[in-house]
């Protein structure tokens, strides 16, 4: 690889203000840094965390070595004080954050950061670039996994991928979506996503003819023959030719395990006739796996054409998000410290969507009697809320929609990650973490999992944030 | 960073087919292989070709560690004389490429590889996500740096790229294709991409005033002093404060640099209504830098309204080509050597524009008697051209098309960069790359670059490979 040191896969401004709070004494004042996103991807209802295990590696790891230095000091804009801080830096704030694969809504904290100023600004880039492309990918994922119903899908879109990390990364956040496997072997070996592959029109075309291509293949993987049947006709030519293997190498062995895959053409029509001809040779447990760029609405139309398709492979419309590539997650200041004290920041905007909402929060799932959530609730850090008492909710814009919940339990949904610089929790593994993201899919409502406008899931403020906020908006105002 | 070998980034289905004609074989049989692509991202009229240098990096460091080949031997699934095979593997092929920074069009070989069926399969996930990845960058690049004039543009996407190398090969790819700078440091230190900075709404917000916060910046940074306006309110306090700070502070200091950046709103208006501001001031030298979601067209749109812009700012909208987010360059067969003999090989489909074109071939570029280019003009390896003829170009899917050149010249535009695994060329610098990329885009037609039904470029066959493809067409109709 590049032997990249993380630390300088950052905006050139991080650095620049980093020097500038360093060198106005600013390298004590405690921050608040929020991180959070505005409108859910592909106009979907909800969306999946991933990122945390990545950004708990650098944040743990981040160092500037003595070439980083060096470089810096030869872009001439940074003082050999802060030069010198960095040369021994390492993360001294807190983390607070929603566990991976959790769900995550608009305008509501999924990352705190506390930190003095300096340091904050270090990490920003590289979390934010983490948590939008892992999680972009993730909640893709989960949309796909969702039209693909019970049928196994494979992640196969290295090949379209954005980069190294666009194929890795995006191949976790895949899985623990819940998609079954990927084809990317580097994925396997670093984080332990099961891998597994089939063949390409290249190794058909290698061989004298077609027969000879599959039956040196079902000889050599009879556990996990799938044959690609379209390199020259799919029904006049691939599939005649897998029965005809099939029968003669791989029925016998009680272990086979076998299929066609079919990667163009129209996959209904294909995966229709492909079932009839294998089920009139005896072959009802021959697998069909289709692919060609498909994607949550081409699975679905698939499904519901009653297409006998056992197996999705999805490639580039899912490793690079291709309907909506940007998730829009931002890292604002929402409080400082003074004097012990913390004190709430907002920053205005013309736009009230863009309006942040100040101060250290506390976020609660609210749970209805059947425990499955309804709303989450934002209150500030301190505030303690009376479960006993009915909760009101109001919509942060338009406060006059109010609704009271009587029946209810709150979760205190966030932990703290890493404090004064120290991990302070065990992480899960890959397949906890899939594990939790699967409950917690699960846990949603139906209407919020469609794909044309789903239900809105609010994000409510209590009073007296939604007071503090009010307050600092009129006090904007009067300047 | 993760230590990671990129031998791993690869699709599992390499390892078994590489694997199946090492048993089968094949190792010792020699294949062509080429790298093209069908079709041109946002519908344009050409791509610009990077990521060769990635693609070098990689086939000449490849190797497999120890700890791959316990990785591999653990998934029970390979040989252990192919694991044998890849514990000495080096690449012992051929490469040939366009230069990086060419203009490529779609259904001509953009890279050949030449090289035994194994290490060609190994090889092929790396190669197709490099190009995929890097070109689709380079492409979008090349449309902002046209819609954008002479104005200044800024690549700032590191925290919406999918991922590291998303955002430095994406930053490089964006520099090649003609944008200015890059606000991602590793992309300066790894490649020497010019990176810069400005300030975010945190620097504003962490100060007591947006006053006192412009002021300390640009005591700071006095040469390169551009002060964010959008925290509060633009016009009635952003741009003001400017004035206020700019006069006080850096008017009298001949080599200060400044300007505004407005990151919201309105971004004409807003430009139209500070630039009237700064000009009353008699601050005619403070730039105007905008940002905020801008791509090709809507810089386009602003500098139709002759909004008073210098620099750009985009970010997530070239780092992912969020309009496009796709490359769909394929990796095929197209031909082997029996006996020493080059014997073509064909891939067929019901849809005539996915038949391969077989072969090892020759890509000329057909250049008229103003040195611009009409066509590419492709033959099989080892036939001469006479150039004293006219030449006669016809549509490879309607052949009926035909028109006949006189004064032309043909440009041999692939060299050979790896011969039998060695590389052979001396490495363009990045500047030179860029410089290249330059004068390749300056060639092209006005007709090729616009966004609307741009010009058809032709890619044409030689009479004599369009007659082997024919005729491997209808030796397999006839079967």
């Amino acid at each position: 690889m590049k032997n990249l040191n993380n630390a300088m896969v950052t905006d050139f401004y991080e650095l620049t203000m980093a020097n500038g709070y360093f060198l106005e004494g600013k390298a004590n004042e405690i921050g608040y840094y929020d991180i959070y996103y505005r409108s859910i991807p592909d106009k979907g209802g909800f969306a999946l965390f991933v990122g945390l295990e990545s950004i708990i590696d650098h944040i743990m790891n981040l160092h500037f070595s003595e070439e980083d230095i060096d470089f810096l000091r030869s872009k001439k804009v940074l003082s050999e004080e802060f030069l010198d801080y960095l040369k021994t830096f390492s993360f001294k704030g807190d983390v607070i954050s929603f566990n991976e694969g959790s769900i995550i809504f608009p305008n509501e904290p999924v990352i705190t950061i506390k930190s003095n100023l300096v340091d904050a600004q270090l990490i920003e880039t590289f979390l934010l670039q983490t948590v939008n492309h892992q999680t972009l990918i993730a909640t893709k994922a989960a949309r796909i996994r969702y039209s693909a119903k019970d049928k196994v899908v494979i992640e196969m879109g290295a090949r379209r991928a954005h980069g190294i990390d666009s194929s890795i990364e995006g191949a976790r956040a895949a899985y623990i979506a819940g998609i079954d496997s990927t084809s990317n072997l580097a994925a396997d070996q670093i984080y332990g996503v099961p891998s597994g592959g089939t063949m390409s029109h290249s190794w058909v075309q290698s061989f004298s003819s077609e027969y000879e291509a599959f039956k040196a293949y079902a000889k050599l993987y009879p556990h996990n023959a799938t044959l690609l049947v379209d390199t020259y006709n799919n029904i006049n030519s691939g599939v005649p030719n897998a029965i005809k293997v099939i029968k003669e190498i791989l029925l016998d062995n009680k272990d086979a395990s076998y299929g066609i895959r079919i990667d163009s053409g129209d996959l209904a029509y294909l995966a229709k006739k492909s079932r009839a001809m294998l089920d009139e040779a005896g072959l009802n447990n021959c697998k069909i796996v289709v692919s060609n760029a498909l994607d949550e609405y081409s699975i679905r139309t698939l499904l519901n054409q009653f297409a006998p398709i056992d197996v999705f492979g999805v490639g580039e419309r899912l490793i690079t998000s291709k309907s909506d590539p940007v998730f829009g997650a931002v890292y604002k200041l929402v409080a400082k410290e003074e004097n012990g004290v913390i004190i709430p920041i907002i920053k205005i905007s013309d736009n009230p969507e863009k309006v942040t909402t100040p101060h250290f929060k506390k976020v609660y799932r609210v749970m209805n009697k059947n425990n499955r959530p309804v709303a989450d609730y934002l209150t500030t850090h301190n505030e303690i809320v009376d479960q006993k008492k009915p909760l009101t909710l109001f919509d942060p814009i338009y406060t006059w929609k109010r609704k009271e919940i009587k029946e209810y339990t709150l979760k205190d949904i966030r932990k703290t990650i890493i404090k004064d610089g120290e991990l302070i929790v065990k992480l899960p593994t890959l397949n906890e973490i899939r594990q939790y993201a699967k409950s917690n899919l699960d846990e949603l409502w139906t209407e919020m999992r469609r794909f044309s406008n789903p239900h809105k899931y609010y994000i409510d403020l209590s009073q007296n944030l939604w007071n503090i906020k009010d307050g600092l908006m009129n006090d904007y105002s009067k300047k």
